[in-house]
């Protein structure tokens, strides 16, 4: 029960077809004078939407993955020469985090308009990239101040990436249950996290333009961030990142292959915890009494099948050969916090069921 | 769906046996370099062995119920005397209280590390009170930077006196399902904060040494103030607020008797979240299956007698002849966010069930 949990100050406002008025009502109570909107060029027209009625001093179009230290460098220095106080986000991941590049170095207010499920307007994590290498840190002032979600923003976003970002935040999710800094609060966040994502990501396959869904996956990806970014990389996530930097494996879709397996290995030394997953993934009461690790396993295996998920890491583009490279990568950077140990041969059973594609199986520990 | 919700930036801290250590931390981190030690005569010893290691510029030890306004003015000037940067309390709801009414026009810093469950050092809320008149606000000055729960600080607080301001807790989280500003983040917050709750008070009531007991019901107690403060007084709170202001009844176990028959009146109106509830309240999820809403008041009421806590109105000292009046006096007040209309009759039915201690009826609605 020991912890120390830091709750970090937001204002959240969720409402479909609001961005626009939350915008105008925000900008006046935070006092800004002199806005700077933030959108690429895949957001331009959903931008141009909700400033519809502000005065924009400067608009800036040009963003880039990873936030480029370059990039950033010219977006401080217009937002410096134009005095701008506030800036608006419209976009992904890579959108708030060039936002949050400006206010690292200029004294402004963020107020953040997701469009996708990338989470990053939750956390005063900032990252950079400089010749091919991406510094990451946090820093109270990259925090956006107010986040606006809005889900008929997020209409257009395409049902695969909808899957594969709504995984990428139920791994957040779970990754909690046993991440470094795993405290009760993280978990109640990540648990109302899942249970919002479990109930929006099939709607939203089933009907693209479902609204409600929409906002559950919203709503579920905000709580899987506040959650990830307070409890730090667990297991999941340090295998994932292994593969991602090593083999270049697409992000979301390498982490909603690898969860079900992660999960399968450490579930039964949870089961407290994985009963509570279990019962927010779906499960029926029923199944989480007879075996909450089990119920929580296959919870997850019906929500995959359901969104048809990828499945496999070969499908998603590692070679067969790489694997024992893969284990020997990760198994040093598998954090002291994990429930059960993890050994070469478990991380090599882990990782080859993984490739392969297998029904993930529970592991029952001694 | 649509909702608003301000997330507050605090530290919370909890761990047994390691207030004195935690503080040490804190103010080397928080830089605070004159220390006010606020604690009233029955904190005293406690905040003797809390603040051993520090060095104190001042120690106030005239703590009042409410804070009234004058004496808030001399903690004020004796704090900016004495040239204080940080104010550490050391108690229940009234020591926290005043800590928060320097901290309204002194530039301080607040540790609060709390003997109580009443989880005033989890908000931005301030009470002072002016010929016997309370006014309060929210000030973002007030709020705490950081709490430091130590379940050793609360072993000598008394079952009774446990119980009560546990169920107090307990009823800030079952009104947040439906006060005026209830959002889902509340909810998840709330839930969590009832499981704590049901785990901790029995445990307490079993042996008043027990630490896990002790620190299951500091951090419920936490998450109950959390998602109260947030989600502001349901019908629940201005019931109570009408009889503790009219008839001077005793604020905990008003609280603890009027609980059940304010969720029997609402439960049915809410089925999903009476489930949740239920099961928080250690339901098993086949009776949550059966009747979510009929589960959650079962719950309550089987809490209620494991407790031993109070169960009459009549008891804690309303007369027969006042429920007219208190009817009269709480109809306008219940807020209109309820799940169901309340009516004179629906009001003068739960009154009475709840003055003479009928075992709470669930309400069917049409």
């Amino acid at each position: 029960m020991p912890f120390t949990h830091d709750s970090l100050a937001q204002r959240v406002i969720l409402g479909s077809g609001q961005a626009s008025a939350a915008l105008a009502a925000e900008i006046e109570r935070l006092g800004g004078r002199r806005v700077m909107v933030i959108a690429g060029e895949h957001e331009a027209a959903l931008a141009d939407q909700v400033v519809a009625d502000q005065s924009v001093e400067l608009r800036w179009g040009e963003v880039r993955q990873h936030v480029p230290l370059e990039l950033a460098q010219r977006a401080r220095a217009a937002a410096r020469e134009a005095g701008i106080d506030l800036v608006v986000s419209v976009g992904g991941g890579s959108t708030t985090g060039l936002a949050k590049a400006v206010a690292m170095e200029v004294d402004v207010t963020i107020i953040a308009v997701p469009t996708t499920y990338a989470g990053s307007e939750a956390t005063n994590v900032w990252g950079l990239t400089e010749d091919g290498t991406k510094t990451t840190g946090a820093d109270p002032r990259v925090l956006p101040t107010t986040v606006i979600y809005d889900a008929e923003l997020t209409t257009s976003l395409p049902v695969d990436l909808t899957v594969a970002s709504g995984l990428n935040g139920l791994a957040h999710c779970v990754d909690s249950l046993w991440a470094p800094r795993a405290d009760p609060i993280n978990l109640a966040m990540a648990l109302e996290g899942a249970r919002a994502l479990a109930l929006g990501l099939p709607a939203v396959v089933a009907d693209p333009q479902d609204l409600v869904g929409r906002e559950q996956c919203l709503y579920g990806a905000y709580l899987s961030a506040v959650a990830f970014a307070s409890a730090g990389s667990g297991m999941h996530h340090k295998i994932c990142h292994v593969l991602g930097g090593a083999y270049d494996l697409p992000h979301a879709p390498t982490h909603a292959v690898v969860l079900p397996y992660v999960l399968a290995h450490n579930a039964a030394a949870v089961p407290a915890e994985a009963g509570r997953l279990a019962l927010a993934l779906g499960a029926t009461p029923t199944q989480v009494e007879a075996d909450p690790a089990q119920a929580a396993v296959d919870a997850l295996e019906e929500l995959r099948v359901a969104l048809d998920a990828p499945r496999s890491l070969a499908e998603v583009g590692l070679a067969e050969g790489d694997l024992p490279d893969a284990v020997q990568r990760s198994l040093p950077k598998i954090p002291e916090s994990n429930p059960v140990p993890v050994t070469q041969a478990s991380l090599t059973g882990l990782l080859r069921s993984a490739w392969a594609g297998d029904t993930p199986t529970l592991h029952r520990h001694p």
